[in-house]
């Protein structure tokens, strides 16, 4: 076939920065449509569903921790040409630092990471708004503000065992994003035994169904802080008042820094340990060996 | 091994467009049989079944999302190498507009998926009418027509909370589709980060489990109209009268056109979105490298 | 490292049909011992069991249905390099009619999958007698002939709502095998798009995965003679008594050959349709564009 | 990019068994962090729980079997390139046994995977103290030598059906640790058919999710002594006493040191089945063809 008429007259800036920041915002619009939708389902989708306290049941969970998953896989596949497929702040950050992605490029990448989740809560509210309503009716609560599940459809608030501290999510989260970035850095370094035939997307998607299924139930698992201040921001406008900003419900409050906060620093954290612990090692080795394997190339998770 | 016997005096036709309609066929067979075959274990099929409350509950969510995302996976594994696994017409239309697929093909595509569809449902059917009507008995349904559960099996309707609108339903099958056709234009696009190793088939089954998993309970997630017409021609003919057309049950009406309309529509959004704001910079791109890498080869999902 | 010790006096033998049957032998012998295994801790593992209206929920099937999946997957990854991974006299069959493999080493191959099947049942019995014992007492089943959920674990049988005809369920099972063997034809086929990266043994995991979440409840997805007849030998010797053969319970009879007879139909019928609707056109084409591909080589699955 | 920054001054001895042995506490961490942190999810995490009787439905055990699995395939992926990723002293003693690995290495490999596991119990604990402590409260347990259920988010102990024998469990261990091992064998045997493009230590994940679906529930599949042993260390320090050691609860006793015999054993076993009955053929084929394939390199697993 010809591929002329997508070839000509394509904008230059689409090369560079331009072409990368709709394809950041188009991957997290699709994390976020995935991700959250997930949620819609689990919690007022379901036929069964309809009373609060089966929301959260270990069925619900695994639709949630998948759902994820493969919302994190899809959105790397649709962007990772070109930009890299970071989605997420606390990535973008973590590469400026150790991974020599340009430090300029880091505000422009943010934003269209927040930008792309804020419209995709849009478009799962615009799907999801009749289910929420009649989620919100059938268990008597009359105003967005009192309805804690159908605010969990969107955006991550702690569990009730925390009591209403914030060390405790605050260090969930840390040590959720350091687990998340210390293993993309590990399946994406050529040095290291990541999988080959573009399939590392699939597996940071797998490793997002493995943080939702070890430390998800702590505080939602964000570790990501435009999927959680995107559509946290949809919430607020929509009426959930309290829940989005500050953060705060019958038994916790002041939590909308802690989700942007803690994976900011746990990103941080996980690519020191990765770098500290084993691409030392694997430099060490590679200058013993005499051997000269090219670095793992900044924007290009999937090869 | 000699392939003499194989190879001696195929039908030339084969080689075309005759092969390819039934590579379809009996793709979208495969895709049908496995798929509803999962609705058919999870509602009638399973012993602790029988009793409607319990049909769509969360462990049953996930076999029919899994069901249907492999279901999806080896249709397309069968079919592929001959015609290059559409196996639902709103994925022809959208490649007859944007990837050079010859309009001309449409028509025939869409009839073998058609018939593929309606064929499996009769095999499943078979199959499955001992446990269908054991099901009915023991909900006191006296005739297909108001056996709403078992016609879950074959066909899809909208979710209560939409309270007969189809604005709602119709958005969503928009929606589901839109990501579908978008995310397999990333797959399969040798510009971006498909996978390898003909593993693109197995990462569009996955896709239909996120799909089912994110968007599946507002409408049973149909986004293929063959997927929906075929097998509700098959229960139109068996009795549910009303049910399959118009599509009328106690609480939605004249449904049926519904998942035609919706994933032909969503198939060319999601494609126009795909091309708008990834394969442009894509382009642009490669033009600026000088590179001149191939365009994906239209009918070859897996390579 | 040297391979010195394992290559000095291996027995001639063990590079032809001695080392294949072993290979058969322990294939099989993986698959029952995780496949059982897994209906073991659906029905009598978990915690939480002991009723037994609880024992086939839709959470139990997944269990059942991943765990026979990966059974597979393991059995074809063990064993493969060697005999090639048929671990089914089912597909044994198949290849035997239009795969070129040599009708001499049927019986062989057969026999090898029957012991394996065998012996692994034994050891699944070894590992889950406590397990078996205590449901039946907590079930207050006196004697092994009066514990259907308990025999579930090692051989199969059709479900209530047959009604005791054996048609439906000898149905079901050619259906079940012909998508089976119809799928590893197209998995295998080099002319197809079977997935590379030796990933077929997977895909043929995830295949059974699929089968169990779609027709498994029907009959209990033998889709194997030696899957069923070889458990079936164990729990005979066991006490199980006529639910072991002639295959007899409070609603069927008679049913020990039909898991035997109907996947031996069902895997030819697929092996034809392949043949039929596929593997023609795939040859009209290759002889169309001159190519010269080769076929695809018996006994080497994951290729 | 650059990778002066990284390259420069790196220790020389991390360039051997000093990297090899932070790798190996790395990936061990690694695998109990999520491995552990699923089991809290699905006894202290979800907010349906904190009631003693659902702590293990199939629910929460498919959160178990996928969270365990996947912890092994990301603990494997970060120290792969470095260490060979055994994480497990019964992997260490088979590869020391039959592949070559230096048998001057195998103590500190193993006190790698035992302080890796140690301080991954620890973070476990910092993060689920709070859930750990809201659930007893929730059950009237006062102190921690009575909460068998939490005792089960780190260490493991025998089900009730063994009536306190520990013949049962042992023989569990060996059965399930010996197909691990043989799989492994398999999966990374150059001349059999494991996967490419680096994905074996995604197919050991899923290995070890088959062996938590079919041997997990008969005591708790540690099949790793460091697995078992660090997170029992950090439970008797934190006061669950002879939960911890000697391993007594209400129905068992002296249990400590079955998972870390019963997995030596096994390991061992797997290794020589393996090579009994399919290394031994491959390498007679070999031969016979006149083939000189290389052997599977100690320490690449994924390759």
């Amino acid at each position: 076939m010809t591929s002329s008429k997508r070839d000509v007259g394509v904008p230059r800036i689409l090369g560079g920065l331009g072409g990368e920041c709709l394809a950041e915002f188009l991957g997290t619009f699709v994390l976020i449509a995935f991700g959250c939708g997930s949620v819609a389902v689990a919690v007022v989708g379901l036929p069964g569903s309809g009373r609060q306290a089966d929301a959260f049941g270990p069925g619900n969970w695994l639709i949630i921790a998948f759902g994820w998953g493969f919302a994190v896989a899809f959105g790397v596949y649709i962007s990772g040409g070109v930009s890299g497929a970071h989605l997420n702040p606390a990535v973008t950050l973590a590469f400026a630092l150790r991974r020599g992605f340009a430090w300029a490029k880091v505000p422009a990448y943010w934003l269209a990471q927040l930008v792309g989740a804020f419209v995709a809560a849009a478009l799962v509210y615009a799907v999801y708004r009749p289910a929420i309503n009649a989620y919100d009716v059938a268990n008597n609560v009359p105003t967005r503000t009192g309805s804690l599940d159908t605010f969990a459809v969107f955006a991550t608030f702690p569990a009730k065992y925390f009591g209403g501290g914030l060390a405790g999510p605050l260090l969930d989260q840390i040590v959720g994003t350091a687990l998340l970035v210390a293993l993309i850095a590990a399946l994406i370094d050529r040095r290291n035994q990541g999988p080959g035939s573009n399939l590392a997307p699939l597996l940071i998607g797998f490793l997002v169904v493995a943080i939702g299924l070890t430390y998800g139930t702590n505080a939602g698992y964000a570790i990501n802080p435009a999927r959680d201040l995107g559509p946290r921001l949809w919430t607020w406008i929509e009426g959930w008042g309290p829940l989005a900003f500050p953060g705060a419900g019958t038994y916790f409050d002041n939590y909308w820094w802690v989700p942007i906060v803690g994976p900011l620093i746990g990103g941080v954290a996980g690519i020191l340990i990765y770098d500290g612990l084993i691409a030392t090692s694997l430099a060490a080795r590679a200058r013993a060996e005499q051997r000269d394997v090219p670095e793992p190339e900044v924007g290009r998770t999937g090869d």
